[in-house]
């Protein structure tokens, strides 16, 4: 099988390249500009940027009969109107030429911003409710695809991530902002009050999972990716601390929790391991 | 009032023009390719296709501070990808184009496609599930036009039309094809089973409406323009041979229902209702 990854230079996308080599399965690794770090003999790098609208895209990505899709640009800046304005009609674009070309299984990212203001465990059942540009665009993309598919068959797994953490994550996220404060030598982390209950998973097993769906072929459409269990953001950091035998303490309740989001949710994983289950 | 109508030239379009005339306003009337018809002197007469994204529509259009935007291509191909591959990305640009330009007071017509499959009384805080194309665009515009709110204030009132009727309609619309029926002197009429629960509205009534809300400048977010009432197809065709005059029989039950609409539902009049108390 032909497998290509796009976005594969960040951080999901090193993970996914990891992971596939671990399995011995050589990949089209494909960035905007290009990939910064040792490929090893397992792939081959590619320069893609999705916005050229290049007409030979589906070629240059090795003629993929499954590409996983992790490519998109403008964030973390999940209110900006780019998502919709300029990214959403690009990723269709994009998309849609790799089918029409030939691409069978498509794996794509997609986000629990696409649930919305809602509570409690989230299955992929539920009406989605975007709040912010973001999820909105990605949930509008997933819509258009289920579209295209009625015309224009093939497999599509719409992998909804929860929140990801490990080596190598953008700087504006939590784990690294916590390193970057124990790398300066500070004495307290400045934090929300920590009470939110959230669904995180380490990049390896986010990795494992969407490689494990990219293998199944199994046109799942929405499935979550994540841990299933709800846990607090203070016993998170917390357990990053503890591990890391780090000495800090926590400021909790310096900063207010955010409006876009709600105080509790976490993925349901029934349908996750059901199909993981059955492989 | 400056007021600019787009779309002016079609079924509804032209009720609303008449309706401003009424009322002794004058629009400017837009549409793709001139309007086939005499306006009379209330109005004035604009060419110009959205698609075209003319950097210069909003002076083209008079200056508008309110719009009346009625323009959408591609129907009634519902299930189309043309609705967001095409329409969707153009009818934003043209709409942020007032809007940036200096439009303050949007009417856009929704569709009550966007409820999707869902039954019974339906109010505008639903959660919207599309299920066609043209559903599908039609809400996200509306959400897009909503998240450009946040950054660039303006009023907006998503008028979600219901079914209509009236004189003009287009030749696939219920009543046209029972008025080309008769016309060819055909003794029967082949229709659904007829038992569907719909909410019709005269075309002129809902021209009514949508220029009471215009004039409101409420930014009043959805509101169903519908009568509120669900009525059978089978009795709507039986009143429209009836208040006609009309010799011929219905042959209920030759076409199935179509596979996209639920068997019953109607639009919540309550939001209308308020507004337009309230004036």
């Amino acid at each position: 099988m032909r497998i290509a990854v796009t976005g594969a230079s960040g951080f999901i996308g090193r993970a996914v390249l990891t992971e596939l080599a671990r399995r011995g399965i050589s990949a089209v690794a494909s960035s905007r500009s290009g990939i910064g770090f040792p490929l090893g003999s397992a792939h081959k790098s590619v320069v893609l940027d999705i916005h050229e609208n290049a007409a030979d895209a589906y070629e240059r990505l090795g003629r993929p009969e499954t590409v996983i899709h992790l490519a998109w640009s403008g964030l973390p800046h999940y209110h900006s109107l780019h998502h919709f304005e300029t990214e959403l009609p690009v990723q269709y674009r994009f998309l849609k030429s790799l089918i029409v070309s030939g691409t069978q299984n498509l794996i794509v990212a997609g986000t629990c911003f696409e649930y919305g203001l809602q509570s409690g465990p989230l299955s992929e059942d539920l009406p989605t409710q975007p709040a912010n540009a973001y999820g909105f665009a990605k949930d509008a993309l997933r819509r258009e695809l289920e579209f295209l598919k009625t015309s224009q068959p093939f497999a599509l797994t719409w992998a909804r991530l929860f929140y990801l953490y490990g080596e190598g994550q953008a700087s504006t996220s939590l784990l690294a902002q916590l390193r970057q404060a124990v790398a300066r030598g500070e004495k307290t982390f400045n934090m929300s009050g920590g009470e939110q209950l959230r669904d995180y998973l380490a990049v390896e097993e986010a990795a494992r999972l969407l490689v494990s769906l990219a293998l199944a072929r199994c046109d799942a459409g929405i499935v979550n990716v994540c841990s299933g269990r709800p846990i607090s953001v203070r016993r998170l950091v917390e357990g990053w601390i503890r591990d890391n035998g780090w000495a800090i303490d926590l400021n909790l309740g310096y900063y207010p929790y955010p409006d876009y989001e709600p105080m509790a949710f976490w993925g349901d994983r029934r349908k996750l391991d059901s199909i993981l289950e059955g492989q």
